[in-house]
């Protein structure tokens, strides 16, 4: 399971809330399993997750019509569904299929008018309706959370995006094993790129090599930052027909979605041998992510992490070494809690997954960057690469 | 340019407001040319494009210092630039490109503590603390919106978010290049997919084809509905397992996303001869689509649309045929205005770029689709497809 039950349980009793709802599509998908397409690939259809405090009855899905085909082919564990608006199939054929018999019986319960009239009757039938909710806002229309609270006057609305993130943010093993995959994907991507990295060779070939190998392992393309030379300074490099010269820096910040669970990770390469001073500099990248692997453990502040890996960025060889983070946790988000930066109030969980980075961007010249996903595990960090931080030297 | 200027300046004049301020991805990478990568693969980053009317000065993009590189880079159309928050980079290197020159001149700009700020000071120093502002409020998480009322209590803030919507229905000659571009690499990857399409292939095998096409062609996969037999009837299918066996329909509902435009569109192929009540109900609802293509007109109501395919689609040969909609508009998001239904308030205008479908599914059996894009001009409807919409049969 995605959820880590126990850990969202613990979050609503010690916020004292009655229930939960979730809206935002990450945490949709993680408390209920349930992946609605709709949701994901455009903002404003809505699919809610009410989710009771343990004495309050059993959790919901609210979904459209239009979307129950969906959880009968995935059976989220989350099993009661309150579907919303109409939707026109034809029935009456030999549906033997199981999955075909879990549509039709989902397309047999009553239907709600709308996404917050049935949000608004799933609250009043658990008895909620001057209850004490958190509310997913960040996964809300502005009108739709207005509605709700004209229609629940009595219920007390309370945001609760910022805990749901903090639930999510200690994986479950089910999760890691996603998480693992799709770094595997990013770092299987990154050498089918540099296949292509040849004199001449535009960013754009090395990007189409990598989304290919992406989608080639199951996965679908989301960040592939990907620069030559100059280009790898800009931090958010967009592929461009930019061409490869030797001696060059390649910097990729890159990662795709597996199963839901993105990656980001970051690697440098050169076309044939690279400048001393870029090895330099990148070996005092490296050693920060390396320090950060030595020193993880449950129980260590993040603002005490980010403090360990500037410290040996500094001291191995960027004196002048100025970041905001080294670093954040990863999911079904990009940036999941926690952040590793200086004024970060979080402390490190087993089962934490991080992406831990040093990036160092040079205007003009070159940006260098190691970026490693790992887990906090109680023996200490446990790296979802298979490759080494180094910066790679391609043939010319 | 993706802007329709002219059809904005109506928009705003018409509704009487001081100014506009974009939030939602789609709007600020359309009213201003800037594409800022943290808010298209993340919610939460906040861009914002601020567009006062006519007479009350120039528009500024209100931007994180972490997305001022791809500022530098795009050049976007909207030349004045209101960064927020810190983002370290070195400088002081030999920066002579067009690009890092572009850069730094951005990163020498003063600088807001965070968007709301920066957003708040561009409307002060516009005149229009006290102005009728239109608010793309469905791009503005909750607290934002909150904080921008507290902090400018004499601005009348409206929901604008319908209007930008309305806005982007028209499309500028830029917009339907791009459009025509993204619904023919679709084409194509359905062409590559089908190339799969043996016995004993899955679901999966024609997903990993078609989406290799497009990122082959420089896309990125978004919708990627492909499913076998009775799976073709669920409405969402995501690609699975599932092997194809001779006779089966194919049921493709797909579509990727080119320079940041969305296609979508729907073929249906068989695995040798197709059954022939597949290929007289395939028939109708193909001849449905062809009739939109004959009557499609500027000043047509979208509800005589609707009307006309519907009767067609009953009368050719599915006398129960029930739809809610049988097409939307196509653009930045995968559904843009106008929606082409019974109720529909909306009117057919020169330059709207429409999806045209009648999809029927019959659960347990098949799914049949068949979903063009095409351009609404003075002379009647302009295709932007190259393949018809004739059920496919596939070699066994």
């Amino acid at each position: 399971m995605l959820l880590n039950e126990q850990r969202l349980t613990e979050h609503i009793t010690a916020a004292g809330l009655d229930a939960i709802v979730a809206a935002a599509p990450e945490n949709v998908t993680y408390m209920s399993g349930f992946w609605a397409l709709p949701q994901w690939i455009r903002r404003g259809p809505q699919t809610y997750v009410f989710w009771p405090a343990q004495e309050a009855g059993a959790p919901e899905i609210i979904a459209s019509t239009s979307t129950l085909d969906l959880i009968a082919d995935q059976q989220p564990w989350v099993r009661h569904v309150r579907p919303y608006g109409d939707f026109h199939v034809e029935a009456g054929f030999d549906a033997a299929g199981a999955v075909d018999q879990r549509h039709l019986a989902l397309r047999s319960l009553p239907r709600h008018a709308d996404a917050i009239t049935a949000l608004v009757t799933s609250l009043q039938a658990a008895g909620l309706a001057s209850g004490r909710i958190g509310i997913d806002e960040a996964g809300f229309l502005p009108g739709d959370l207005q509605a709700l609270g004209t229609r629940l006057p009595k219920a007390r609305l309370t945001p609760a995006s910022a805990m749901l993130r903090n639930v999510r943010a200690v994986k479950t093993a089910d999760e890691i094993e996603r998480l693992g995959a799709v770094a595997r994907i990013a770092e299987r991507s990154i050498h089918a790129s540099l296949a292509a990295a040849t004199e001449g060779a535009s960013e754009l070939d090395l990007a189409r090599a990598f989304h290919r190998q992406t989608v080639e392992d199951g996965a679908l393309p989301v960040l592939g930052c990907i620069g030559f030379g100059e280009r790898s300074a800009l931090m958010n490099v967009q592929p461009s027909a930019r061409k490869l010269r030797p001696g060059e820096i390649i910097r990729f910040d890159v990662g795709g979605r597996f199963q839901h669970y993105r990656a980001d990770i970051a690697r440098i390469a050169c076309l044939g041998e690279p400048p001393a001073e870029a090895s330099r500099l990148h070996r005092a990248l490296l050693r920060g992510v390396e320090r950060a692997c030595e020193v993880i453990r449950p129980g260590l502040r993040a603002a005490m992490l980010f403090e360990e890996v500037m410290n040996v960025v500094r001291r191995e060889g960027i004196a002048h070494y100025k970041r905001d983070h080294v670093g954040h946790g990863i999911g079904l988000d990009g940036y999941d809690a926690p952040i590793l930066s200086a004024s970060s109030p979080e402390t490190l969980e087993e089962g934490m997954v991080l992406c831990v980075e040093t990036p160092y961007y040079e205007i003009g010249r070159w940006g260098l960057q190691v970026e490693d996903m790992l887990v906090v595990r109680e023996r200490g960090a446990e790296r979802l690469m298979t490759t080494s931080g180094e910066l790679m030297m391609v043939a010319q």
